[in-house]
């Protein structure tokens, strides 16, 4: 008997002083990935440069006999084809997907999990049928409270056998602030294995984990879902026992285009002395993004970045530009997005065990050199 | 003034007894990215799931103004639109690509640089138009030896300043077998961005670094090509001062795609007890693929699989299928090709300095657990 705990799959825990990036956090690295960074400059992320990141493995889906079942607190229990899905009138938005690790691999000490820097971000065009839609289709009961979403993927974690849940509070299925979707299609193309073919869930505003992939099943109930990916992971402690807060919507975030051009290793970049024009992204999934500011010396002093208006987008990114004069020697480049609400971006690591909604500034040393 | 050589650009170095990927290291694994390995399973690599090694910035590109020009020890230089290289007659060949740093990560001493494990594959089917009908328009002068392929992308790599630079020999870019494109579609759309976008070079069987990616310029020379990417990079060398050997075609390979599911954190695979079948793919830029074996003993005893008969795709892997069953406990799985010409993978690692072309058989290890 292979005690899955003991033998090949061990607690979470912190990487010790000055150790390296294991081969745990490697074979993750090497599979997932996230955007380049030159990519920020689409309005929407070209196919397979937006962030990825799976659990277990990617299952190997048949578009022909997919079914979504959708059952529980409700009065119709339903089982629909994608060919019944397509049906229903098509909704189509554009959405900033971040994973909730985020900046993981930047927070000292580090988490040992899937190790991003900054990259694990990207902007598609998601289409799909609003799932209020089909929940009043099924028909769902006065006593519920939470709709459990189960996805194909299945695996261990932490100890724990299990296919891939997530669940959202009932006012946050059915509303529409933001409209949460059940998506069969990305950038006009049917959903890419890694993106969930054929349908995903799509939640505007809420970071990745709650997008549920190769979803198959909806379950509504009438207590609070309490499965590993809400009550063990996804949880904001700052100490294995403390009950935690759970990770839920974007943190407002802000990232350069890196300027220039990069030493191969060191990813260090290099610039010319002159004008240079500095752009980038910003996004917010909790109040609508409201400013950007710049520092070219490391923090020291700040300046406000152009922020192009906003589109039709609510919960996408907004592109934004500063001109800045580049001077000989080395420079440290940072942006900072601050909300609506007064939500900004914080200059030392906000850090709590899992490593989630890390967003702090991303730091950018720039080499001007003739 | 910066000099690259201290300040951002180091040279090549091994890692230390213990060292744990760095910094440097998990910048490059979190941009570029290796298949997963269940991407085994299809015949073409879904968009996105394709390997993606980019050595600087992925430039970007505006389809309606890239020229590529053509110079050089020719008769007639050219200078082509994207549609003048549309009008020449299309051909699309199935060319399985791999990095000729995959499995870098796994050597000991490791090599610094882009830290792969074994998923640094993938298969297209890319379309385009061939290099000799180009080359032959332009009018190679007789005393050509070589041409060289310059990209877009610019950076600095050991000290040295450089656009993406690397040459065939002429009678490999004018010959028939393999057939090399100058590719403007990948599975029937235009290029993503991150594998060249608009035009790349495509040259079946040999390693990634050959495929020259944001293709502006062909130059026929009279001299062998002595840049950077030929004489410091992309060579099979023990030691710093060897001359070394180039690294040309791909070394037969063969891998499986994981049975069973993963751990999350340690990619440890769960099989139950009784009938597993196991599959992947495998390939050869030599000789043609001629078998592959299995092993579920940790290479003690070994088995032919079934590999698929070739269908019209020379420079494709091929599927193979191999019954297996599990039985409780520990096992580690390896499948292991072999080319018409007895080139076989290694069982013990073929080191180098570069990590470069390094077959090592893939070690899989799997519990099987009631």
């Amino acid at each position: 008997m292979v005690r899955f705990e003991e033998d090949v799959s061990t607690p979470a825990r912190l990487a010790g002083p000055g150790e390296g990036i294991g081969r745990d956090e490697l074979s993750l690295a090497t599979r997932n990935h996230g955007l380049p960074l030159e990519g920020l400059r689409y309005d929407v992320t070209p196919p397979g440069m937006h962030y990825v990141l799976v659990h277990y493995d990617i299952p190997y889906a048949e578009d022909d006999t997919w079914e979504l079942t959708i059952g529980g607190r409700v009065d119709h229990p339903l089982r629909l084809s994608l060919n019944d899905i397509r049906s229903f009138k098509p909704v189509t938005t554009r959405v900033t997907m971040e994973c909730a690790g985020n900046g993981r691999a930047l927070l000292s000490p580090r988490p040992v999990s899937q190790p991003w820097l900054v990259e694990a971000v990207g902007t598609a065009d998601w289409t799909g049928v609003p799932l209020r839609t089909l929940l009043n289709e099924a028909g769902v009961q006065d006593d519920a409270v939470d709709a459990v979403f189960t996805g194909a993927d299945h695996g261990v974690e932490r100890g724990v056998e299990q296919d891939y849940q997530r669940a959202l509070p009932l006012d946050t299925a059915l509303g529409d602030e933001p409209e949460v979707l059940v998506a069969y299609a990305m950038n006009g193309a049917p959903l890419p294995p890694q993106h969930g073919r054929p349908l995903r869930l799509v939640v505007p505003g809420w970071y990745g984990m709650a997008h549920v992939k190769w979803l198959r099943d909806i379950t509504v109930t009438d207590e609070p879902f309490t499965g590993f990916q809400h009550t063990v992971a996804y949880r904001l402690r700052h100490d294995p026992d403390d009950e935690g807060v759970p990770v839920t919507r974007i943190a407002p975030r802000a990232l350069m285009v890196p300027p220039g051009f990069p030493d191969f290793m060191s990813r260090t970049r290099i610039v010319r002395p002159g004008p240079v024009r500095l752009e980038g992204r910003a996004w917010s999934g909790q109040a609508p993004l409201a400013t950007v500011d710049i520092s070219t010396d490391d923090g020291a002093t700040w300046d406000p970045a152009t922020l192009e208006t906003p589109a039709d987008h609510r919960w996408a990114w907004r592109r934004w530009t500063f001109d800045w004069t580049a001077t000989p020697g080395p420079h440290t480049l940072t942006a900072r997005a601050t909300d609506a609400e007064g939500r900004t971006q914080p200059l030392a690591q906000p850090w709590n065990r899992g490593g989630f909604a890390n967003n702090l500034v991303q730091r950018l040393p720039v080499h001007c050199t003739d």
